[in-house]
């Protein structure tokens, strides 16, 4: 099929398939679908929601019987499963991204605080069970999907970024690569870049959550940058960048060395900007490029 | 004429459209077109080549009026014009990345040891001339360019990271964006990875090209590490990186933390590997990434 | 003594004094006392020895009822107890020390890999017990000390160094300060800048030492740079310091960015020089200079 | 007894107790000399004053032809001649040093906003000259002094230990050894920990003393942090420190990064505490000790 076409049109496809490849489609027509995924939580027994993107190959004839790989992209703290759809500026980034990177782009809900795990003490915060478990296996009932290790990839933004490290450091039988942007991968406020005020009211938000170890929130068992042997030991794909101006710079570039230090391949990447949604609609497409790579190497792509 | 074949074949364009998409295309049939064109040195008198990559859509009909971004893509000490095309794993690369970017791209011949520079020692160096002027001069009037800053950036690997810096610092009248891989942006080989028997060597070929200020050559003149207060006053738009096990890793740290100290906005990223043409063959798509949206937001791209 | 002497010949002595005044004083007469001392390890089942040095004072009539804040210095890797009185090329530099600053410096034995620490597969290691509690028990009971953490110090060099952290971190109700020079804080060699064949030798020699964690030799367990939550927590005083061309100053940078990052009060210094007996004769006399602080601040300094 | 020996020998014993070469006395009864002395500025036609301490032993018989080495010891911002003398919180901290050193210690006036520079602008403030000529003119004509650079050193606290690393760099024919202390060694503020407004009184400030390069005050001619090629050829010896908590902290980083990068020997000390004459009080003692180190090495000690 494709060399009829190529037979019968090939000036114009040239042209065409020229103008596709940009990277932003500034007259795409055919585009991505998003569902809106009813997504319930037997642990937590609560009903949440999840965007899902389907690129537009998805639907086509010639792709039924193949499987795509997924990305689980995550919000931040104050957000909600839709917030990559609805705040970046060009409001249609992560469906062209699905489009270009040909994958399924999966957003649940972590709640405005759930931090992305287990809650120690709050009983109701069991997201690390709900995002790695639970919205896999509704995923992957639904979708034709790539229903294991070299087929997931996970990011996020904030405390997205952090929740996205934390499960794949966690879960590296579940996904094979992880990224995180402006991550909040010290959960200890400690060397963020807030006001004393503030800096209280995330230890008492936080003591809330992961409870305390002695006086203080335990943030030693919960946070990405006390588990860089376990991201060495796993030999997960790993990305992260963040802006030299976000008040999380000085956790990521700790982070960062910590990672040299011990000798994790990772990239890591400083821009421009701050803790905003320009710097994660900037940072995105890079972490996508990334991720297919890492699915190539895998052999993941969907043909 | 777009629509026409949509209306046609929807079905199966869809399909082959999803395709295209990808970042990198195993049976792409349609590619970018290799020139290999004589630009001679007035100032040196003397004939050099250079590689030209013109996108598909460079040749189409409805193409033909458009002006095309340039980007100047260096090459690294010991090498010449036709490296990127020849040394990448993937001898594809390049020009998939004019055809996905829709840019020409540029490959000028720095010989072995040209170092992009006007040396006041070696008479017939005059690579700065020659790159910042006779081969723009000799590329716009061969084709359809943006014939302004805002539709030429510049980025290279090692020697030629340093080029691409070092000719954008000075000439911000002619590039609007670089960028450097590898880059060799101290000349000063003090803290290169490198046997002492190879920075004695390095020093001797340097004298050479760059001179003597006193005793040692004169680094603090042609090395792009002493020039980032230009860099932050050019407003240049800047990526650089660099592996970790690269010899050159600590000059590139030590530019990123100069910058970061004096403000300067700037892409820095750190990633696995070393001074290789795998390490290139994956960094140089970023490099286009990040142009394109320099690029865009000039409104420089072609439509 | 003191007195009769001073009786008789008041103009010499004053000539002599002045001198005493000099940090380094090259005809020194009078000087502190040196031990040898059996301090037989229990634990153990063997004999060790440890070199005692008792300041001038120590043995006049004037101070026979006072005790005595004591340092604990101890010798690297490949050392023992008499390096710190036969190594340094000023052979008086720990006498002088002892006079100068007034504690009694004590030098026990951590033989050649030792590591200062209680092995759990190398049943004649138990250099921790030892060093903390039989050797402090002895000169307790053997001189006239003050019995308690307040005017107990510990710092040592290399293999020592980890050592004085060591111990300190775990016992800090046995010492009240630490500090290491060129210390050897991480056991696991992959930052030291020696050669990958050393590296082996060094696992292989620690493997029988700190035994295996899964695989590989249990460094976590260890090395000191993983016990900055514990150096934090205990509110020790401390003094880093190494030499920038040391093999070990990547080790040292790394344990004081992560104290500087968690906020745990400490002196780290960077100093010209490597790993040699040169730069530990430099650096010993800050320690002194900085217990003497402690000390002072504890109330523990001998009137 | 103290006091009968006392009775007996007084000018022995004077001698004698201010030698006893502990660090700090807590019964010192004959202590140094402060001299207060006119040191006019005939470049700047204006009278200022200077502190001068003199240790006891340069007062005795022994030692009336004996020349003192000297250090010459800045104060800071909003400061003035007698601050080492009044603002410590033990009052008598520099003239146990001279004593215990046996050295000159001179504190010359800076002005509030001298910066120990001759500025350009500013016809009467032309610091430079003046401590690193009128000052020591004065000085050599006035006491026994070694009249050379290998007897003469110079420090200082924020402006000053600024302004003492740049009259070093600039004049190490003058001195052998430079200090700072919570140095202001970037002028420019944009890297101190301060609030914008600050930053911008200290950038009117700065330009009515080192005027403008273009539209910025002329930071890149009057820093330190911009000399460091400078510092690295006069091989001057240095010792440079900082608080972690200290609005300088940043610019002493980066300083010392620049001086590894460049292979520039120096002592770098971070230590805990701020902008505070506690921290100085600290720190002086470790550049007293650092510069006996070298004034023993030049063969500047007085006997």
């Amino acid at each position: 099929m494709f060399f009829q076409l190529n037979r019968l049109y090939p000036m114009q496809l040239n042209f065409l398939v020229a103008c596709l490849c940009l990277q932003v489609l500034p007259f795409l027509v055919f585009s991505a679908k998003v569902d809106t995924l009813e997504v319930p939580s037997a642990a937590m027994k609560k009903n949440l929601r999840a965007a899902v993107v389907l690129p537009e190959s998805y639907q086509s004839a010639a792709q039924n019987k193949t499987p795509y790989p997924v990305l689980y992209l995550l919000h931040g703290g104050l957000g909600e499963f839709s917030d990559w759809l609805k705040k970046t500026p060009d409001k249609m980034l992560v469906q062209k991204l699905a489009d270009q990177y040909n994958l399924i782009i999966v957003m649940p809900d972590g709640e405005p605080h759930g931090f992305y795990l287990d809650s120690p003490v709050k009983k109701d915060n069991l997201f690390e069970t709900y995002v790695a478990k639970e919205v896999i296996e509704k995923i992957d009932n639904t979708y034709r999907t790539i229903r294991n290790r070299k087929g997931r990839v996970i990011t996020g933004l904030s405390m997205g970024g952090h929740g996205a490290m934390y499960l794949a450091a966690r879960h590296p039988d579940v996904y094979c690569a992880a990224g995180t942007m402006s991550g909040a991968i010290d959960l200890n406020p400690v060397n963020w870049g807030v006001t004393p005020e503030y800096k209280k009211q995330l230890e008492d938000l936080l003591t809330g959550i992961i409870g305390l170890s002695g006086t203080t929130p335990n943030y030693a068992s919960y946070s990405v940058l006390q588990m860089t042997d376990k991201l060495k030991a796993n030999g997960l794909k790993l990305i992260i960048d963040c802006g030299v101006d976000d008040l999380l710079i000085e956790p990521n570039r700790e982070l960062h060395r910590r990672l040299v230090y011990n000798k994790t391949d990772h990239d890591y990447t400083e821009r421009p900007g701050g803790h905003t949604w320009e710097y994660w609609q900037n940072s995105l497409p890079n972490h996508l490029m990334f991720f297919h790579k890492v699915l190539k190497a895998n052999g993941s792509l969907t043909q």
